[in-house]
């Protein structure tokens, strides 16, 4: 996969010569992803360029720099590595403790009556501790990003951005609990196990089909909200852009025939969600047959990828394979939702060239526009299990609040959390919440 | 047990008023722990009167306190509650979030380097994330203060209080790992397999005797530190005191007789320190046989308590029992620490009373002088264990840095748990490090 790199280049300060530099990183197909200049005299500029590169062309990429005559490769810059110094999260105080007296009352003797009000009565939990205010983020690493099982200490730094995102934009603690373990029983006994810590859990990067299991399971062994993020949280997100890119187009998403590449945890989430939306007519397909039986008992339909082009008005593929579509292969007037990340299966510019009439990549598709409003909405109801009212609430509102042609809203913007926050607490307290995921 | 209480009552302002409403509530042989004036017009003050209380004797206080004729008991004052509400702690991002170039840095896709860095060495895990700076603070609520087995949800005010104590005196993010089970082998596999997630394991109010076997477990079976403060912690702090103590009255330690009535997780941790220590004669007793069975593997002499108390130079109880020891018992010139919370074996002033040299309580020796300082310097020094050395050097650092003809120093001063750690961290790079626990 591509990752991201930031290249320090200094270039001598007359005309074209960035210009020449940035055509030397497009011609080794290199798209550049950000530049800054970092510092300057009167002779030379260091620029700071990001890009994403597959690490096999970074050596080509070195000696096409290294040939230009006014240019020179000075490094590479640890701007992420930085920003992760120390790590992104830390638990923290968030009373006054100066003196003997608060202590006393925050710690032994005083906290023994406050121990004693939650004996009496559970529900105080909420009021006097962060449990109310407190997510679970479970991994046991074996489906990190698209790196795969890279284990779950390798995937903390993922745990650790979306707890950051939790307390930036809607004010939950994340905590990022690491499991050692791929056995799905097990698991689910652990996270039952230490669940009490938690007002809601938050299963990530846990690779199907044993996702499927685990999330089943706890979401009915446990009396408080479940979501695995990459099956339901994508599928909020996706489902939000689908129906802002339908209003934008004129599809009526009711009578569309929807074609799905790719049903591992993200296509059959994606795909459980439009079902429980109402889409009636769901084709799917996927290279493990237990894949496609598991569509087949969610009620879509089952197909070969061929006829699924052919039939579907709105394709959404989630495969992970780059470039598994071609040019040939998109009907005019199509809707293209090419999700895999960093590298779609086609690029929303090749799918419109060949005639689709609306087409979007993963980069667009922002999970992280999901999971924070949708436990946020779930906490302040004080639910117990995520229903598909919440799930689809959170959907409508986000589609609500995308801008005129724009198919979702700014991922930094608290103001578009809370208002996720509140539809889905607002379909928790008025739903009988009695079924979960 | 006793629990603190704040009364709100309304004086006249004139002579002798306020007087006559603490001899009332002394005369209900309740002592006053804090007092303050909340509001004051021409003619009436309102006073704010912290009581330690037995909820038994609640009523008759009440009774009389409203048979005083200028006073008036107006209501009780929630200001323990006030200040638990929304809980103690938060998890927090500690870099900013404010614009895409910094969310795609900090989470995907940048965040896939620090990830791969990670899974090609391991260490780095301590550079780009918070786990270098996280310790689990694990308890499965079974004996949560003097309260009993009231449950690890109903504990978690006291973990959220040890997590701020961490936050604020030493800057360690302490995660409350609640854990529904009983069962010591469960207990350890559950924590066995999130321990990922922290760098360092604090086992919290759990009961004796299965404390023992868990912290044992875990400590052999972990590459990382771990201690249940309710042993080690307690222990570290008990020896500390004792040495300040010793120092006053000029008591070599090494030629005592100490005798230890109570061997439950605090007698039997401190039992275990003071051999390690170096004391040669270690008396013990307890009224369950296993308990005699573990000090006698340790090295002490199991005993009864009268000639217990006749061959003591010094005794420590920790026994839960009030008013256990009797003027009688004791013996001239003995050092007394009766350290049951919230009321000891015997008090300190009637022990002083009954010719002992030196008495105190375990309101004076405050466990929360141990843990901060233990587990910075334990995570400063990357440590896989704590080792005796490591232990030893705490209490030493606590009785040096205890002012003169006090046996501790201040709780609520960062410095002496910064110069804690400092020993702690020393004692650890300079150690084989390969004795757990």
């Amino acid at each position: 996969m591509q990752i991201p790199e930031i290249l320090l280049v200094e270039s001598e300060h007359r005309p074209g010569s960035l210009g020449r530099i940035l055509t030397a990183i497009g011609e080794c197909g290199v798209v550049i992803d950000h530049l800054t200049a970092v510092s300057r005299n009167q002779d030379k500029t260091v620029w700071e360029i990001t890009i994403e590169i597959d690490p096999g062309i970074s050596t080509l990429l070195d000696e096409r720099l290294a040939s230009l005559p006014n240019a020179r490769l000075i490094g590479k810059s640890d701007r992420v590595f930085d920003r992760h110094r120390g790590g992104k999260i830390e638990m923290v105080a968030k009373v006054p403790l100066d003196s003997l007296q608060q202590l006393r009352d925050l710690y032994t003797p005083g906290v023994a009556r406050v121990c004693l009000a939650i004996q009496k009565n559970p529900e105080a939990l909420w009021d006097y501790t962060n449990y109310g205010n407190s997510v679970g983020i479970v991994t046991n690493g074996t489906a990190i990003l698209g790196l795969g099982a890279v284990g779950a200490q390798a995937g903390l730094p993922v745990m650790e951005g979306k707890s950051m995102i939790y307390s930036r934009m809607v004010g939950i603690s994340g905590i990022p609990i690491l499991i050692n373990e791929t056995d799905p029983g097990r698991i689910v006994d652990h996270v039952s196990a230490i669940a009490d810590s938690f007002a809601a859990i938050h299963l990530e990067d846990i690779s199907a089909p044993a996702c499927f299991e685990i999330t089943e399971a706890l979401a009915n062994r446990l009396a408080k909200p479940v979501l695995h993020d990459d099956q339901q949280g994508t599928a909020v997100v996706t489902l939000a852009a689908l129906l802002s890119a339908a209003r934008e187009v004129g599809q009526n998403l009711h009578e569309a025939v929807i074609g799905q590449i790719g049903l591992g945890a993200a296509g059959i989430g994606i795909g459980r969600l439009l079902l429980r939306y109402g889409i009636r007519e769901l084709w799917g397909t996927d290279l493990r047959p237990e894949a496609m039986a598991q569509l087949t008992a969610l009620g879509g339909r089952p197909a070969l990828i061929p006829e699924l082009m052919r039939a579907a008005d709105i394709v959404i593929t989630t495969t992970g394979v780059k470039n598994l579509i071609s040019r040939d292969q998109i009907r005019p007037g199509q809707i293209i939702f090419a999700l895999s990340n960093p590298e779609p299966e086609i690029s929303a510019r090749e799918a419109l060239a060949a005639g689709a009439r609306f087409a979007t990549d993963g980069r667009s598709v922002n999970n992280a526009l999901g999971f924070p409003g949708l436990f946020r909405g779930a906490l302040d109801a004080r639910a117990h299990v995520f229903s598909d009212a919440m799930l689809l609430a959170a959907s409508h509102r986000l589609a609500d609040l995308s801008p005129p042609h724009e198919i979702l809203p700014d991922v930094l913007n608290p103001a578009v959390h809370a208002a996720v926050a509140e539809a889905v607490a607002k379909a928790a307290r008025s739903g009988d919440g009695a079924t979960p995921l």
